[in-house]
């Protein structure tokens, strides 16, 4: 088969590599259908994740069709349609049954395996192992895009933004970062009854992008952000701020833009520590949260999406043939300057 | 009357003051028969917290009895017996209403005013603001000293530790200095049901009380506190890691001491910022939480200690009349030495 | 001044009556600016409710301006623009503590007492008991008629069934009865994010506001309900199936209309018993909530409105003046034959 | 091997039967260690099981060891202690997705099967379905009759009643039924913080027990219940009635001695439907739950056991050789006349 392969920081290849094969009882092939590149992948290719070594097909976002089935598997058959995960769960050690399969201790304490620790979904076909627990039947009448972005962005805005947040129907919620996943945040902290949402980022471009997922206000960095979030919020601050940029001034902010009793939901991917002013934020009974998404709520939101409450393909802005995956790797490393949320590669 | 005033930082003098008069419809006028010091009246002398005036009565932690109504205050008579909480709380600012009184905007924003913005409780007499909504009766039976710390430092360990750490059943509980408060965290983490405790202090001696307040462990922090808790708990870490001392160090050994899916809970009051490595933590699925005490469970703690289930009394050690405050001062400033944790001063 | 005034089961009158006045100081009377007529009213004119005595004034909903205030309010102000709701709240007892003034001790253990206990708002001017604690500052542009229905109707729904049946995004719910109050609940499960909400009615009138109120999904009461919200819910029945009519049959079809793991909130007012088939139920895992509305949600709801999430005028779809209460009475009490939701009555 | 096999109503047998082999490669096979007798298990005998048939071998709670593992299973091991629920959970399906294996849909909707639709371990050896996501490891040095009731009791007495009940520290919680699962409830909520646990029942020497287990006041049946529990909690009502014994007249006491805000959780096991006055709990704002045990808690369980905060051996008041089982159903079956609670088989 034909599989994107990485070779080291700054090199990958669309090339031929050996077909995968069910390895345990519990594994199924999947024929990949339509995948997505993810901002992590971008990431290795920096070479910021060392434990992605030379050799592994990249990508862990995929809707495919079953090919084959481990002698353990009794509910997935050849032609399923299923959505895969970037989370692979087991579903029996302590994190997986305490509902935190981000954690999953059969994979190695991070459920976050495909194209990181064993090889990907940015290929022909795919090896997916404990598929009855990690795997997702496709609703009827739904489209592998209109789930596609379920593998990992949305349920990541939702669980780690929006439920970590612990948004209710009327909260005041910023969102400081309007990519990919700050919409995603955005989209689902209107589906649960947000009263006004403040999406906060340097580009014009994004806070457009942001009112058209449901912010109800838009923000430019370079203004007076923190005044402004308080006169939207009766000068008490947000209820919930998220953070999804994943740097320490952004997150710095997001604990001035939090009222007392509030949530800072962080969502970004941070690779340097920060300053946490505690000598303010002791006394302001506050809760920052962080994490990894884990997938437990992709059910609900494929049920949302087949009842026409969530239009997650609106992230996919820019289409391929997964032939032409180079291509979309080039378009999405520059996705500000192409307008590129995310982008679509079909087999 | 006599109280204990404030003349700037490192001088206080038990001296002659004005009785304190009714001003507001909703005052009580409350004759002092027990009261405590708070490590945060020792702050106040080291002119730590500058909002604290030449002239102010200190003391925010009392046993009374009523003396006086004023107009509007129905409930509360001459005669009854009270206890005055460090928290005050108008019953009907948006603060009020979702049950966070610590941010009370009544009375600025922060509900501790007692010993503060207004006159304290070291006093024979205090004027009770908002009264109605602030006091608790003290149940039949219940000794004063019994009550006493239910002012502030039970309701603190167990609202901002144990609540804000969502202590359940079988957790295991790291309790990161075991001063008073860590002390009162311990006491009610038991009460709560957590499996293993585990106070972790520089002092034998504390370790020495944690274990009599229902610490099942007790680590010295010179020893290799990490990976002691890491035995304790099969590897993953505690449930919950309680932060009660108030420096950077201490703050970020909990978040290492903390399991994915756990809560780090800040008791402590912090004089600077820490570091935090949301290189490491952004992944974990972690909560941290702050927080003043409200005061919203001493309802229940009441009901506790007349149960005989909360041997709060415990916390004192030291006894005084009112009238040796200068010396309860002295033995309390040298907790440690004199293997004090609160003094009781009796009028 | 003119108040509609009860005089014993089936008679009532729109006549003078005794301007109210300040009794306790933490009263304000109100010019009574706009009200409607609840359907408990009816019920009070039928006899059903013993408490309400011949003379007493009716009427527990409206928006008002407060025109003089006792002595201990300090917060409210002549020509402040209020919302009366339903529930007087203390602030000060225990379930007002704890957020259910709905059972407020001061008022004798249940806060609906206006109207009932003493004079209601069907009136020019009324005094409302513990001013402060209990009524809610009009956000500025916003009219009268799009909160008024926010001192009752809309919190009902809201707290007791949306709130009480833990509707969370995704859920499917199903509401029994298209009242006035099961719109409220279709509307605020809606703006919480459910998934399908369907709508169970005797009536089509009914079902078409059902839809124009959020509902997904719209059964007539003939039909074979049980199979029908079987099939809409993937054969596992509704997470939460809401009682808004009153009667055995309807609460009954509600425990067989749940799924395991899901909630029926009955909102309905009953006046007789039910038999609950615990023979099946014991081993179902669901749970059952009931309630009178707190209005603790007003404030969030306020807020919604404002911001334009909450349509909450388009349940007032009769209007008159307050000098016209007797014919609004007529309509309302025909409200089907009239396609009558609630009525609006101006001063 | 022997086992207890079932043979219509009235009718068991200690006999031969053939041993049990591996079908699914998810299985193992456990030779059974200890196992007990319960209420159900004397119900099937009565004959109000029809699921159960001839030929069937009864039992859903044990200790035992691994002997035989299926060719998926990974992760236990033959020699491996294990404790065998009475909920088989396959892991995978919505309902243990959602942490309710009570319906897992992979076993037919009732995670139940052990002795009921499958063979169950009151046998030499048995066969254990989807044994890596049902059974769990014993800890080291903990004896099989410690853990043995974690099987069953001591998580429905936790899970229905505690954790259903919503039990927090301090409050008051009054228990309808000091039979065993009573006892259980009683046991776990005195772990978790319960001020008052009062206990209700017939006969003297249950409460007894009762207060052994941990309630704090015990009440006669006979007497006057309703007054006196009103008493113990300030005239309010307990914050949690549970009803263990599972016939109408004491489901309906618990919704008369529940307070306003409190929660009514059912445990007891019904035969029959029971009249529920909703003309009075409909102002009442009350929960009512109801449920079959999932076994979640059973981690948490153990290591509470492991740590000595919970005596679960003391349900085993008499002891028997697993070859003696007929003479145990004999005293079991008389549990009261003998003082019996539970009995503990050993092989």
């Amino acid at each position: 088969m034909k599989a994107l392969v990485f070779h080291g920081p700054g090199e990958k290849a669309w090339e031929s590599a050996d077909d995968p094969a069910i390895q345990d009882p519990t594994d199924v092939i999947v024929k990949v259908d339509t995948t997505t590149i993810c901002g992590t992948d971008l990431h290795i290719l920096k070479g910021d994740v060392p434990a992605v070594t030379d050799g592994r097909i990249l990508g862990h976002e995929a809707v495919g069709t079953v090919v084959e089935t481990g002698s353990a598997v009794s509910t997935l058959h050849e032609g399923d349609r299923v959505l895969v995960p970037a989370i692979t769960s087991c579903g029996r050690c302590s994190y997986c049954k305490l509902g935190i399969p981000a954690h999953c201790e059969a994979v190695g304490g991070i459920g976050w395996i495909f194209g990181h620790l064993i090889d990907g979904v940015q290929a022909e076909f795919a090896r997916v192992p404990f598929a009855e627990t990690s795997v997702h039947a496709v609703p009827e009448g739904v489209s592998d895009e209109q789930v596609l972005f379920l593998a990992d962005i949305l349920p990541t805005g939702y669980e780690i933004g929006v439920q970590n947040g612990r948004v209710k129907p009327g909260d005041s919620v910023a969102v400081v970062g309007a990519g990919p996943v700050g919409l995603a945040a955005i989209m689902t902290a209107a589906l649960a009854g947000a009263g006004r949402i403040i999406a906060i980022d340097l580009a014009p471009s994004r806070l457009r992008h942001a009112k058209d997922f449901g912010a109800t206000h838009a923000i430019e960095s370079g203004d007076d952000v923190e005044r402004q979030v308080m006169e939207l919020t009766d000068g008490m601050g947000a209820n919930v701020a998220m953070e999804a940029v994943g740097i320490p001034a952004t997150f710095d902010l997001c604990t001035r833009l939090v009222r007392a009793g509030g949530t800072v939901a962080n969502i970004g991917v941070h690779g340097a520590s920060t300053t946490l002013h505690l000598e303010e934020l002791w006394i302001k009974n506050v809760t920052i949260t962080t994490g990894l998404v884990s997938g437990t709520t992709v059910p609900t939101l494929l049920q949302l999406v087949r009842d026409g409450r969530l239009a997650a393909e609106k992230l996919g802005t820019h289409h391929f043939g997964l032939g032409e995956i180079m291509q979309a790797y080039e378009v999405f490393s520059a996705a500000d300057a192409n307008d590129a949320l995310k982008v679509v590669l079909k087999a």
